[in-house]
């Protein structure tokens, strides 16, 4: 993948969107953060700089132009402002693009507990994203299980990242993305539809950060070495 | 907890009912293995008994005898079979009884594929389990993510057992005999209601087990050492 291919980070302002466009720009890929407000995102990818360099490549755009301006995008979004986005860029997004979804339905988005999720018809955010992107635009769901604070911060990550997508070139390149950032091993998880899994331990998680006072992040045991890549 | 506790094993004759009984007994506890049929489950102890070793004190009986002689029940049976098996022991289950239940939904049970569950009305297996045994009987959820054919090695596991119960006792109890088992590092998960994730999680280390090829735990990072145990 040259660098010359952006990755926009739709919703990005937020600690997750940061996170992983300090790790990614760490690793030389180009960033632009999205934002309702290009101002935001300019004051936030100003922010990202400053930590990850002045060589750093990050941008903000309002999030139809990051849309616009990349084939690359990642949601970060809180559930309850994933429709809406997704309806609002649609026209924007370029056909073939790739859409990493990491949307979680926190049952906190409509008041309920951080450590439980909402029921989504379509069975995970993600397999929502996949119903309103525009035809021929790729959904791949992954990076839902990283603590925001971790990622945030300078350290090796201690987990793995499953990918899940019906698209293998889609799920490859989400891999690949994973893999940049350090200590963490991507692993193929099949079609899109156990994304509600993926979810699912996102919930599983705070709790045990709740619980526990700590960062909880998986890793997957017991598979040959040629799965993890 | 004293080694004159037996664990009853229900169902136990299957390859997560052997695999567990073979770790107790060489822990030094003393194992009921429970089947429909008392001749094979009486079979099924012998064969564990000639792996673990002569000093290992493994009994066979009928379900609901095993329920009569312990107060430590433990669920291996698949979900298809839970409900049945429950209300056949349910008049045989002792008062103050503990029921560690390790049952999973999967879609295998009715025709469907082993990498999906089915939805459950009260949310899990567990809370399935929870509303049929006797009144003042705890259930606690754990052990759902282990490799049967790694339980039924010699060697240690490389997983994490979350238990989740409604009763701390109960759960205080499920993480002893999870930290019984080599390798395996217990944590607190909460309410019996989290049981849900655990029973999604092993559809998603089926699914991966069956594309790359391994036996799949998990392993829980990035909590305080105090959550261990």
């Amino acid at each position: 993948m040259p660098e010359s291919r952006p990755i926009a980070i739709l919703g990005g302002t937020g600690p997750a969107g940061t996170g992983l466009a300090l790790r990614w720009a760490r690793a030389g890929e180009a960033i632009i953060i999205g934002s309702r407000d290009s101002q935001r995102a300019q004051e936030a990818a100003d922010k990202i700089k400053q930590k990850a360099g002045n060589q750093a490549n990050i941008s903000g755009m309002e999030n139809s132009a990051a849309c616009a301006a990349a084939d690359l995008l990642v949601l970060t979004v809180p559930f309850e402002g994933q429709a809406t986005l997704l309806k609002q860029v649609k026209p924007a997004i370029r056909p073939g693009s790739i859409l990493i979804d990491a949307t979680v339905a926190l049952a906190a988005g409509v008041g309920g507990r951080a450590s439980r999720t909402l029921g989504i018809w379509q069975g995970s955010s993600a397999q929502q994203a996949a119903e309103l992107v525009p035809k021929g635009v790729s959904v791949a769901a992954a990076f839902h299980n990283l603590s925001a604070e971790l990622l945030n911060g300078a350290e090796a990550l201690d987990c793995d990242v499953i990918v899940c997508s019906d698209d293998p070139e889609a799920a490859k390149l989400t891999r690949s993305l994973a893999s940049k950032i350090p200590g963490i091993r991507a692993i193929d998880g099949g079609k899109l539809e156990n994304a509600r899994t993926l979810e699912q331990i996102t919930a599983l998680l705070i709790g045990l950060n709740i619980r526990h006072k700590g960062h909880a992040g998986i890793r997957i045991t017991g598979l040959p070495p040629e799965a993890y890549r």
